[in-house]
């Protein structure tokens, strides 16, 4: 890669360093025991707690320079950490503890004709590589899930967030130190800026496996430039079909939950299609709650006679259905059947959660089976596509991709699998 | 990429085209039933055995061409199809038929606290690309395997094969079609040469997953320039360790079938290491065996004091160590234990296959948590780790990477899931 050869040699030798030393840590901790791994776990919490003051003087330090170069408020509460916000993640540690280890356990067995006994068994992926936005809390929230699923993490936050992290991690190092499992378990690069997120995503023989956690220009970058497997996560560009049967009051409650109930996440929905036959029946009603809610709504004038005449509805144009709006906008869209509903999903879809709202039967069965998404819904709010929701425990991302992990990933999805072949002098014949 | 920014135009869309449309007709095959991807099968089948002339007519031509340019005998070997070998082509698609469909197995289902029925359903991946060297059994090979699967296929041969693959391709779509499939099920990219493979690597937005099947070089010029995910298959640098405590007859017959029972394939042995105390009592025999079978033999003096006086042992240099021979040729050191052997196969280790023989529990159970590769073995040839010997019913390819897939790969790795919810107007509060 050309990027890559223009890159300052200390960065190169630097960032390589710190990953072939997550890769030494990594096979330690793949024959670590789930008991020494929750004892480090344990550390981490308490260490968070004890020097919380530390962490709170180095955010303070982000949050003025944030501050000066003009950051926006709703940034500058994601770079935030108070004591509340670190008790918080120190709570969410001692949560992960609790989770199942899957490390060992036995996916397939089988003894072969020949007596090879053979074994399928869950191992760590190894070394996780992380490169993500100014929220702090992405820092621990990846390195305790990585090194419970028996991992080690090269964690790339973002410049703003630079003095936290660097804190957060030399915290986290000393507490898995003393526990006897290696510091170099979590190690941070954030001193090497862009470029060294550059090697980082060349690093494909120490570095396993490259989590990209933020807004989808991020996620597109690491994509574009990254040798080492990528697991894309978060972008959701999500639909709701209103099919003609839908009943008025479960149509209202799934498109105001979907779209009000915590705007700026990934499964919030972002375009509603509604079938021209039901439209005059549950529009008025949802326009005039997604009105009182405050979402600003982009739709043709099909779509806007419908709406109470104090509401503003705004024209839609071509770029909205492509729009991830993240915030309380939505677009709408009249489709003349499930057909037309299923080809505009098909266009614009993210691949992360769409539903239908039906009472029929044929009609819920052909959505699911043609929309390729990692979630589709019948009759539920777009907000359930989550690890939590599901029963994961924890949850470090969604993936939108098909290869390895779709949907919310838990611990489970930090692992890969290792064959095991127990023989006694087999040989083929 | 500034690479695809110089490629022509015309390659440019003509490829997009054909990705588009493979991505439309596995949207088709995404709702096929078993049986209608049965008939198809056993169309294909059919119509190999009709047109067998119409094939070995266009292998001819290709045959010729190499001869012509100087190809060496063993790769036009693997170039030719003749009526017998195409007959076998026929019989293995027929046995495809025969293995399970995995599109429509539930891998997990359960009722959330809110009654919303949750199930992760299989599904197919969408479009399959493949990047292979010339052997042109490998085209009928992976279409027939993605479209069990329910997948479309865009696929790249060598070009010293484009003859018989372009009439492969065209026989495949027509029995395709016949059976009411879309004949887009089957795509073929060779008539634009190796600028049309960069346009696969990088369209995204059509392709799935992308399969290079050949060399190392191969392998590494996709993993660099593939914006399309990628499972690395085959690449095995594999090694067998002699623990002290292994019986002479054990070891003598894993390292002859490990190396000889077919050393062009990558489960094949490359690199021998044997725990010095064990040397004197194991390698005259190893050596003797390995000479007779014609295998040359690299290593230090340590080891060729010990070979037959009549037995040139040539010196060994550290490029050994990384090399995958392929061939009737391996690497022998002597380590001064466990530990040293396992730090030998992690630092040349492709992660395939490695092998301990062994009465120790101890050490076995060392080196199975210790050796970080798709398939570790007690006791055993290193020539097991293959779809077919694992009971998978058909290989896809050894994948050598973690993510995804790892050790053989059968028609469930070229799947992936959906997770469905059923509801009835579930919100989250």
């Amino acid at each position: 890669m050309s990027a890559a050869a223009e890159i300052h040699p200390k960065t190169v030798r630097g960032v390589t360093r710190i990953a072939r030393n997550a890769k030494a840590a990594s096979s330690f901790l793949a024959t670590t025991s789930t008991t020494g791994k929750d004892a480090a776990l344990q550390a981490i919490a308490e260490a968070l707690r004890t020097h919380t003051d530390r962490i709170v003087k180095a955010n303070d330090a982000d949050i003025a320079a944030g501050t000066e170069s003009g950051m926006s408020d709703s940034l500058l509460d994601r770079l935030r950490l108070d004591a509340d916000r670190i008790a918080a993640i120190a709570d969410s540690v001692e949560a992960v503890i609790d989770l199942p280890d899957p490390v060992g356990d036995v996916v397939l067995g089988r003894t072969l004709p020949n007596s090879i006994r053979l074994t399928q068994t869950r191992v760590p992926m190894g070394v996780i590589g992380a490169i993500y936005e100014a929220r702090p809390n992405v820092t621990v929230d990846i390195a305790v899930l990585a090194l419970k699923s028996g991992n080690a993490t090269v964690l790339r936050g973002g410049s703003a967030a630079q003095n936290t992290n660097t804190e957060l991690i030399s915290i986290l190092r000393s507490a898995i130190e003393s526990t006897g499992l290696p510091a170099d378990t979590v190690n941070g690069i954030d001193q090497y800026g862009r470029e060294g997120a550059n090697v980082l995503m060349h690093a494909r023989d120490f570095v396993d496996l490259l989590i990209p956690r933020g807004g989808a220009e991020l996620i597109n970058m690491v994509v574009q430039e990254s040798i080492v497997p990528v697991i894309e996560t978060g972008v959701g560009n999500v639909h709701m079909f209103i099919d003609s049967t839908a009943t008025v009051k479960t149509a209202v409650d799934l498109v105001v939950n979907s779209k009000t109930q915590r705007p700026s996440v990934c499964n919030s929905l972002e375009t509603l299609l509604v079938h021209e036959k039901a439209a005059k029946r549950v529009l008025p009603k949802i326009l005039e709650r997604l009105d009182q809610a405050g979402v600003i709504v982009h739709a043709d004038s099909d779509v806007s006679a419908l709406a109470p005449s104090s509401m503003k509805v705004r024209r839609v144009s071509r770029r909205d259905w492509a729009k991830e709006y993240l915030g309380l906008e939505i677009a709408i869209k009249l489709v003349s059947g499930i057909e037309e509903a299923i080809d505009h999903i098909r266009a614009y879809s993210s691949g992360h959660t769409e539903v239908i709202v039906t009472k029929d039967l044929d009609n819920a069965d052909t959505f699911v089976a043609a929309i390729d998404a990692a979630a589709v819904g019948v009759n539920v709010s777009t907000r359930f596509t989550d690890g939590g929701e599901f029963g994961f425990g924890a949850e470090v991302g969604i993936s939108t991709q098909k290869l390895h992990a779709r949907g919310p990933m838990g611990l489970e999805q930090l692992t890969t699998t290792k064959w095991v072949m127990m023989g006694n002098g087999q040989i083929r014949s």
